[in-house]
């Protein structure tokens, strides 16, 4: 089987050994099953160390189960969810929140997929209106969809907003240990630390397998989560071999280790594709994903060998994200592919 | 950690090494996600083989979406599907055909969860009637939530009373590959041979870590399957993870030597404890579950090495599962300690 | 346009002359919208008279909107709602509970449409276990789908089980009126006095155009409800047009008026028919449905003249029922008509 | 009583006395229920005159059934609904369509609520693309919650751009009455010959108690509807009181006369208030409905006598809606008033 040269998407990484080994040791005689077994009990209290003693977590196979799960077990089908236009649950999960949890979705147009208290303010009417959905949750995504961070005091700001109004905030933390990486805290900085109620913890980008979890940060939210779990199809059996990941991708910092390297992985490309003259590099480079403006023919040679994104054909950017499997000599080989074929324009 | 006595079910054994090392082999370097790799795609064919090259193969994580979401994907709303009372579907999993798929379930009684033309055609009113959900599929479990086959005749006799009136007809195939072995017979016999329109294809409890497949054999039905399976929040971005287990679940024939191992210690279980004074086994053994008569104080004391269910408080059953992980020697130390806790009371 | 000569259902006739006569009065210029304007509060405070002033009322044009919202408004979609097999919620209702509610209905196989603390008793394991619906509500008809009625005490015995378990009890009430008759009894005797949690109360079949009402008995239940109407499409703009109808309905005794002619047309066919040679009337009549064994060619041939409903084939029973509207004379003409087609065989 | 002296909503009128004397002339004797009736088959018939033979119609009693359902009968799960940002069913219905359909809306930003094909385009990609809703309806208001109009061509160049795609046009017209009033053409020439293929058709707002249609034009559509509309708990027993106000509402042109009359008095409004220094009527009126500003004082001055909204408080805008029932007395008189309230400033 041949490698993919990606430089699409974190997902297209495999395991780290680590984390393979730890599923390799999870698979030693009989269980109890569908998350009462040992290696999930402790993995529970791992992550407690993480979030906090009061933090409730369950474990789900995929990305979309974290969000939609998790904003449909703090929400009444009448409720909203605010988000930035870009949102993940907005975009990429096929309708999953209004259809597996009646939400109604709120995008509020962000350029960045960052909101603040003053964009998110004119959605917030009709509270007590009965013709119109109550807000409940303001959803945001660290590091964005389009891999731009908040700053820790920003997070805070748009947490006390919500607080005030009686909304809930939910962080989608796909990639969050990007964005710890980058800003140089811990989660728990990120998230208990600034009063965020409930997370999609992931893993599966940053190494696992398939491993999320949503965590409950505030105990007085989302209680019903285990029957809407198992009815959501996402109670896995032999829950161990989802849960030993998240222990082996705890351990040792490797959650850190991994995101660090993807970060300057793409630190890495963004300065050197950047120097080649043609290229040019879209803002900043917060985390694991950039954004080049790429001629299109240039684009279209790359595509025979690399694997990656036309992100607009409009203006012609096109988006890399990196992973903790990118290697140096990925990048520079990638590198010297972009100069060669600007050269040869 | 210690290892669990476990004969309460089969999802409690871990995963075949066969199969653990092709999820290792299946972890080097990037691939494409959401099964557009060259593994989930190979594993399709292999599929194929078995079920034949019409069919149509989605992999999903557990056996309550692959039921929910083959059932949604060929029902409306005002449909209704026909089960018997003891099936998955109706049981077992927290309402989820009827949150997730809006789905009305008729349960028809059924002592061996097994259901005939006769005790479904009663059930079979109102068509066309708007103030009655309209029937659609016929969901029949082999063998059945209580351990019984049907006979391929038997099945037969069901796909052609259902496509006589224009019903499908779905089997929950979670542990199919007991019964094939049982009935010495094929995938292929027991499903395309039939006129089966789609089942859940189960590998997790015969050796899996956690890999299930929704088949659609009728070429006519299912077709939004891809987005549903998405906005279902089934879609695992590294599905090679997924595929590679059945890949080499349906290798070398392992699938059948598991099943069968786990089919004769259920045998053996049956035979030496049945001959225990005192034990009862209730009706016959077709695969790998046994329900067994047993004094209250004598589970009790089992139940301090061992875990399993009392099934019924009532009448004093408890279940009794195998699988391809129990080894003749757990067997033959559960009688011995049957037989010590029957003699010493 | 020909008038219809219908023993089919109450639903045939039209609306009672004082009733229609306030709609009437209620189209006086200008009134505020959904259920804000003056009668409607009135009306609300007519039924507290009945109901006591903790009742919360809320109006809606269907019967199946009264049963579905107000089940739908007091469960989590893993809740499961017990009912008589022949509950209109579980046959005659399209599937809406599933559907709309997300809920997992439990039909308890029952003849006349009654349940017991007995046989609700075997339906309600599985507690706190994650794989199965969590019962919450046991819903009950008075009178049932098939004519019967529950004794005071029989609701009484009920509502005690229930609520020992943490149960609600929810009344469907479609034809309240005609059990309050028969038992001579008032509407609170029957729901608040029992301490029935919710009902829905039934306007349309006894007189009203369309109007039933959601009724809160339990205060600390459906605090979602005006959402929920709004969002199940059963908010009406023009409220006065349907709550003037319940006001006229409850004004000077014309509910129990009508209820009781309902039912003593009932009883006076039930004795001529049933004195009929070759014809049986089955059980007794509690009110005003009333069911008959009659010979297959004498149903056929009244059934071209009267619009009734053969009710099953099988045992050649058929269904009559009177209401308000039913006159003297309309049941004695049926009855020679019946006489005369069984004499000619 | 006291008369609430209204502009805030056309819904706040009561209905034609033409129209209340076709319910109380429906009530004669028996008839069959659930639209069996002649008077609801003898208005499909006349409805059929008006949209063309191929039509088929559905009666309900709100206009958010009438929208939530024709989407609901026209889309899977995974599809989106394309509309602009003010729509009815993006503010108005309490997230019905998310929750009852498991629609995904896409609101496309539009100050006056109309569309147009390059306003829409931008919002079409990922077709087949799995991870994204998929766009299946254009759904339009005319006139527009904020009381403007497409033109006929306006209409059309949407349509002819929606079909090019394989979208269907819906149309919400609950208020279509106004719009043929004001462009002077019939509801056929706004909707069959512009090809849509759905719409609400509204009766209540312009004169009706409560009566709103789905219409299906486009005969491929929306064949599961009969039981939709059971299961959305919308089909109403005795029909005929419902069906009968849209004959009635239909017949010499009753329809038009209460729709130009309302329209005139927004025209009239419109044009004396404007004539009031300090009073500004923003941008053309259209139909009835109108928006000008206003000092607050001035607002909260006449809100102790009259009935509006105040639209937006930050532009300090109120909305004035005329209907069917607005008298040129009643205008006048808020005239006078709106001037001496100014004047006292």
């Amino acid at each position: 089987m041949s490698d993919l040269k990606s430089f699409a998407s974190d997902n297209n990484s495999g395991a780290h050994p680590d984390i393979m080994q730890a599923v390799v040791d999870a698979n030693h005689g009989h269980l109890k099953s569908y998350g009462e077994d040992e290696i999930s009990i402790e993995t529970d209290e791992v992550l407690q160390e993480f979030f906090g003693s009061q933090a409730r977590i369950h474990y789900v196979t995929t990305g979309t189960a974290a969000n939609v799960l998790g904003l449909r077990a703090v929400t009444e089908t009448y409720n909203s969810v605010l988000c930035a236009s870009p949102a993940h649950i907005n975009n990429d999960e096929c309708g999953a929140p209004e259809a597996f949890g009646g939400i109604k979705l709120v995008p509020i147009p962000s350029e960045d997929g960052k909101l603040t208290p003053g964009m998110i303010a004119p959605y917030l009417g009709h509270i007590g209106f009965v013709h119109a959905s109550q807000p409940k949750v303001i959803s945001i995504t660290q590091p964005t969809e389009v891999g731009k961070l908040y700053t820790l005091k920003e997070i805070e700001d748009i947490v006390e907003f919500a607080h005030d109004r009686d909304l809930l905030v939910h962080l989608d933390g796909a990639r969050i240990a990007n964005a710890c990486a980058a800003l140089d805290c811990s989660f728990f900085d990120m998230t208990t630390a600034l009063d965020i109620d409930l997370l999609s913890f992931g893993g599966t980008k940053n190494g696992c397998l398939m491993s999320e979890a949503v965590v409950f940060l505030n105990p007085d939210i989302g209680h019903g989560f285990p029957y809407l779990r198992k009815q959501a199809m996402q109670l896995v059996s032999k829950m161990r071999f989802v849960s030993a990941q998240l222990a082996a991708y705890l351990k040792d910092d490797l959650w850190l280790k991994n995101a660090k390297h993807a970060n300057a992985m793409a630190q890495r490309l963004a300065e050197k594709a950047g120097q080649i003259e043609g290229v040019e590099i879209k803002g900043s480079v917060d985390c694991n994903a950039l954004f080049a403006y790429l001629p299109p023919d240039v684009t279209e040679k790359l595509l025979e060998k690399y694997y990656f994104y036309v992100w607009d054909a409009h203006d012609n950017t096109v988006r890399w994200m990196t992973s903790w499997a990118t290697t140096e000599e990925m990048v520079d080989e990638f590198v010297e592919d972009i100069r060669t074929a600007m050269e040869a324009r």
